[in-house]
């Protein structure tokens, strides 16, 4: 694993020391921590991939105290790295000596108009509390991510967190209307539009969603919702070939339409890794398939017969010997058991020892091919290699996992992770493909944002980031390498 | 009428002449325009609002010949003017001293993937064309606004035009997955990509989309497709105020879904004056109603019953005693001509004298309030003054025109536009709302965006136009007042 020895930032002692007081004094002095066990939480990161460092974890209750801090730190040369719900994958949530900022106090739902269909939400509410508001108006939020009890929406929003209904519904910023952020020098920006409509002027929204919190710090967004579905299908499918799972999701994209919401697909391996590990975890089809589609379809309409469409769409596929077996659920508790094959997974693979992970995404058109050149180049460097390549086809998101051969050292395998990075990015590259679908760059991956990445983009990141935050104090080492680092 | 007095720009001869001379021996002497006669074309602005100066337009045939035009004028101190297809509403696209850069020759459908759902084109291909290439391979481009004959999609995605189909599938920046864009010092950046998800890194696509110009020059795009609908329901409503409208709205939607791809309105007046000046134009219901509402419905399923759902849901209305008479189209023909009423507005209007337009919107919530109260001020300013309140009700874009009283003098009148702009827009920004939902800033607006914009917005917005084009030679004095200025 690259990048795993950051370098520390060191900061000026006097001017560390009067800041924190400075800002004890405004926010409360039991929202700034600095004993070493009552860090530990917002250091350690959930992998185990980076262990934090920070002078001090502060906790603003507000927007107004937000911007305190980060002027009290642009003043005094200090850099801040906010943090939600630290349940991101790539590092970007982990100081190493800057302030720790975390959002979890600014944890409203401020406002949700049915007729809008807009949430406003600030930057810690839970992305699971979100979810619940939205339902109690009779609405939908359809962003649904395995974190969704921790994570939070700030968090969201600075890495566009993508999940299982990005078919629909698109990613994060699809999902959001409007921003309030604090700038690098502590000035608010209140961009809150709950407009549909809005032509006066750049996207601002869109430079910070996804900045990774290296441009602003998002403290509230105005959400979009959705009517709430009515009827639901869902549908587990057996195929022979990776390939039969897009043709089957071609087929019943150009039918179902609107009405399709998520498209999965896993494979023989990940299907018998769930059912061997996960209590509760029960066989739906007869017999084991090379690959595994899932399909879910929902619908505003109440007399909606959606297992009709799907079934009739199947039978054609039977016919035309595309698909070995499929069932469709007949009840809400059925599809929740099929799903429950699929979201399991990540969890499952961690009984299988060491596990070498890859989140790229490709043209939807090459998602076969990708996995199925990946794999075979994956497995001749490393004969015994299990390869479980899963997620999303439907976007072209493959989550490209290599459990460690059998009886394998774990350690010695996960030495190994820079070769497999290069193998599988390399591919994908050659593909038009993205080496961070949806997980984002962080400090993990920010080594292999600069080999592959165009340049000329590259410059016109840097070009951004000098502009909006010149002393380079948001996030620092974060998405990009700084010059002269 | 604000800002009809633009100062030229000057430039020094010796190296306008010598950069002209470059351009002309790389792109070809006959893509070099400097003859006043066939120049008129590209510096008549349609609505007759601006007329535009320019010492060359300059018709560049490739990406690699737009960088060397713009490289050229980098580094003579040029600043360029690029253009589509001349239609836009705000003077974007009018060159007041600046080199005209057209990119009418860049005119090609590069690719398109009916898996992927993406088609890539350059700047030049008129939306008609893109529309005609998407349905050709059985996909829908669902973008569709009244030039889309001319428009260019150049000048689409510059501007984030909007549109009747935006309720459900967004403005131009949501249908746009990739770009191609040549940045001001002549440097390409090759954004071409055609993924669903990548997080890898700032994103500068929607910083280019809506940037008018200003930021760089697109040259070209990957757009999404969308399964072709196979069935479609239009229905015409008569309703008694404005209110009404926006509670069928959400009464059809809940049911709907996503099948309801557009929801529009228009007033009496509107309808009358269809009705009286636009042949062929015939009335779909009897007697007269305050308001109309136009709802139109498209599912991808060939069984699907959009019709017997919108008179279920019509049921109900009447039920309740919001809706006065409705028709619901048999055939194709009867939905064209329900939505010829609808499109016919903007040219029957110029049939009753002068008229004062506002392209606004606020939260659709708010929609039925806003255009109330926005009709009592204008008609308390002038007596006599016809309202025409009309456009796209469920992205909460609304049309507010104003025609003249009957006999006034047409220049007398067009003389109030600034101070109905005031009280238009002020009671807009009273709402939440914006001065331009889908028209763009370019020259008109300019200091209406300086008046109702949040300054530490343009700030922003002022540093990232510093960063990409620090000579400010890009589209000068559109969007943005410079300093000094």
């Amino acid at each position: 694993m690259s990048s795993t020895a950051p370098r520390p930032i060191l900061l000026p002692a006097d001017r560390l020391t009067a800041a924190i007081a400075q800002i004890s004094a405004r926010i409360g002095a039991q929202y700034v921590i600095t004993d070493a066990s009552d860090m530990e939480g917002y250091l350690v990161e959930q992998r185990g991939l980076f262990r934090g460092a920070t002078p001090a974890v502060v906790r603003p209750g507000s927007t107004e105290e937000v911007a305190f801090v980060v002027k009290t730190c642009a003043e005094a040369g200090i850099p801040i790295v906010p943090q939600g719900g630290n349940t991101g994958l790539v590092g970007g949530q982990v100081p190493f000596g800057a302030l720790l900022l975390s959002l979890g106090r600014l944890n409203k739902v401020r406002a949700l108009d049915a007729t809008d269909l807009t949430l406003t939400a600030e930057a810690g509410c839970t992305l699971h509390q979100i979810q619940q508001a939205a339902d109690a108006a009779d609405c939908l939020f359809p962003l649904s991510i395995a974190s969704e009890g921790t994570c939070q929406i700030g968090g969201n929003l600075a890495t566009n967190a993508g999940g299982t209904a990005v078919l629909r519904y698109g990613n994060t910023r699809d999902l959001t209307l409007g921003l309030e952020v604090v700038l690098a020098d502590g000035r608010v920006w209140n961009g809150l539009s709950r407009l549909r409509k809005d032509n006066t002027g750049y996207d601002l929204k869109n430079l910070f969603v996804g900045s990774e919190g290296t441009l602003g710090i998002i403290t509230a967004a105005v959400l979009r919702l959705f009517p709430k579905p009515r009827r639901r299908a869902t549908a587990l499918v057996g195929v022979t070939d990776v390939h039969q799972v897009l043709a089957l999701f071609r087929r019943l994209r150009a039918v179902a339409g609107d009405t399709l919401t998520g498209f999965e697909f896993l494979p023989d391996f990940g299907m018998e890794t769930v059912l061997k590990h996960m209590s509760g975890a029960v066989r739906a089809l007869q017999g084991q398939h090379a690959f595994y589609a899932l399909a879910e379809l929902t619908s505003t309409r109440a007399d909606d017969d959606l297992a009709a469409m799907v079934e009739g769409v199947l039978a054609e596929a039977f016919e035309a010997g595309e698909v070995e077996d499929a069932v469709i659920a007949a009840s809400e508790g059925q599809s929740q058991a099929l799903w429950k094959l699929r979201e399991d997974l990540s969890e499952a693979q961690k009984f299988e020892g060491g596990s070498i992970k890859h989140d790229v995404s490709v043209p939807v058109s090459r998602v076969a091919e990708f996995v199925e050149q990946a794999t075979a180049a994956c497995e001749a460097h490393m004969p015994g290699l299990r390869v479980c390549a899963f997620g999303h086809i439907g976007d072209g998101n493959v989550h490209f996992n290599l459990s460690q051969p059998v009886g394998m050292d774990k350690t010695a395998y996960l030495d190994t992770w820079e070769d497999f990075n290069r193998i599988v990015h390399d591919i994908v590259v050659s593909y038009a493909g993205s080496i961070s679908a949806e997980h984002g760059i962080g400090f993990l991956k920010r080594e292999e944002l600069v080999h592959y990445k165009d340049p000329v983009a590259l410059d016109v990141m840097a070009s951004i980031k000098a502009a909006l935050d010149p002393a380079g104090l948001l996030n620092p080492g974060k998405m990009l390498v700084a010059k002269g680092e």
